[in-house]
């Protein structure tokens, strides 16, 4: 599999119904596949231990999708066996009202990664042109200066909230802070599939709400939302993944690859140990040693 | 092995040279133990799902110990293999100057869990009561009315301070935070060794810093501080364990089990399903199947 395939070109038009939902014609080998993955993780283990070690830059991965695409069991999947002291999850809900007395971008700006740290949004600031932009009277309970009725929340308006997305990101890049963007695309159909399951397991109750329907009900809508959001976010440096998501192994094993690949383009290090650091180093070990009489 | 035993009675007098740092005369069979917490973790793991699911109650873990007495290892060991969605760690280091402008406790209670969370503390608020107590001149930073220089800082303040913390930690016990509390009981021998190890491994320079020896040098003061805290603040719904940290395999083994009991008792449940979210269920499931033609 080249994870090339999946990466969308800065300004390529998205047209999803293009992009496959499926793994293919591919027969998936689900033992194989484990293993597979399960060596990805270990080597992203690896890998986010020396960023732990290294404590300069970080990784901010996002995962977007429709309801039932993945996004949790993508986490439990990939992110077991990776040292939770390194990984830390922020599942973004509906904002507070506290949150709604500052911008857009504010509460999720609060939980970017410390340096050194893998940060994963369940969601995330992208929701801004996604569900805000299929129910615009989200906009406006943000009481941005100037936007009043939904009249104002035009073309020209998503255009420069992707180009505040595109420029907040730039910022955090250059700082150290890595980005990695997925869209779990799945089908219609797998969606009501699972919304089924849900509604059939005892144990999934919890995961379904009837609102999860009405949202369906908006499928073209976020569809098309999910078409302009990624043409114009999609950077050389942040680029978006669109990863078929009816198959849920499928979609972990293309993902914890394309993770893996963008740890060893980060490539962190052991932080150097300068010759003043060997030097007192050296004058503990002594010290220590005798110590203990040795 | 008994867990109770590890467990310290409230206003127990603790004597920290009478408690093991090591696995006592037990021979360890390490590929039984790594079996066997395995399966701990296993169980962990689902109990954390139905806690997430849930939504309703949380467990705040709290690991301390002397430097290299193994919190790190042990998040690593034990909490690796459980979904990081629901398990945040929180490392605590030197206060910041904009968190030196609220008392000791307002850091540590922005980072306690959130309904259905495992927390864990790798040091928490109990620093202010050892590392404050070695050092008082920590307490003064803190700027507290009337507490101007180190005489101030008496027998009577830090029993008031043990107080606090009982209350603090009563209190979100009683709105549905369970505590669990570890003490990793380092023998000063093997932390030596610990240290010379970090010096000598090139990739564990990094967890090494010279004044770890210079903290060392107040052993004796740091066993006394502990002993005073775990006495002060072990009670019925929020004990002290006092784990030998001598053997990092016996260590997970014990703090795996007894995190894996005290899940036991907090005992989640799936929510339950009133008879409305029922009836909507039912026709959400109408709808789908009829959308697919079925």
């Amino acid at each position: 599999m080249n994870i090339a395939n999946f990466k969308i070109k800065p300004n390529a038009k998205v047209k999803l119904s293009k992009f496959p939902t499926g793994s293919g014609s591919k027969k998936i080998d689900k033992e194989a596949f484990k293993a597979s993955l399960q060596k990805d993780i270990d080597e992203i283990s690896d890998y986010q231990y020396k960023l732990y070690a290294e404590d300069r830059q970080s990784l901010l991965i996002i995962l977007q999708g429709m309801d039932a695409s993945g996004k949790d069991s993508t986490i439990k999947h990939i992110m077991n066996g990776v040292n939770p002291q390194g990984v830390i999850v922020h599942s973004f809900k509906h904002p507070s009202t506290q949150e709604l007395e500052h911008d857009y971008l504010w509460r999720h700006i609060q939980k970017l990664p410390e340096h050194g740290h893998i940060t994963i949004f369940n969601r995330s600031h992208y929701e801004n042109v996604l569900i805000a932009k299929v129910h615009p009277e989200i906009v406006l309970a943000e009481r941005l200066p100037g936007v009043f009725t939904k009249a104002n929340i035009d073309e020209k308006f998503w255009k420069n909230r992707y180009k505040q997305i595109v420029n907040f990101e730039k910022n955090i890049i250059q700082n150290g802070t890595h980005v990695l963007k997925f869209f779990l695309h799945l089908s219609k159909k797998e969606q009501a599939k699972r919304f089924i399951e849900r509604i059939d397991n005892k144990e999934k109750h919890w995961k379904f709400s009837p609102s999860d329907l009405t949202e369906r009900g908006f499928w073209d809508d976020y569809q098309s939302a999910y078409e302009q959001a990624l043409k114009n976010t999609s950077t050389k440096k942040s680029p978006w993944y669109i990863i078929p998501a009816d198959d849920k192994d499928y979609t972990h094993q293309l993902i914890g690859k394309i993770i893996l690949d963008k740890l060893k383009e980060i490539n962190p290090k052991f932080p150097a140990v300068s010759t003043a650091d060997a030097d007192s180093m050296a004058v503990a070990k002594k010290s220590l040693l005798k110590e203990s009489g040795k």
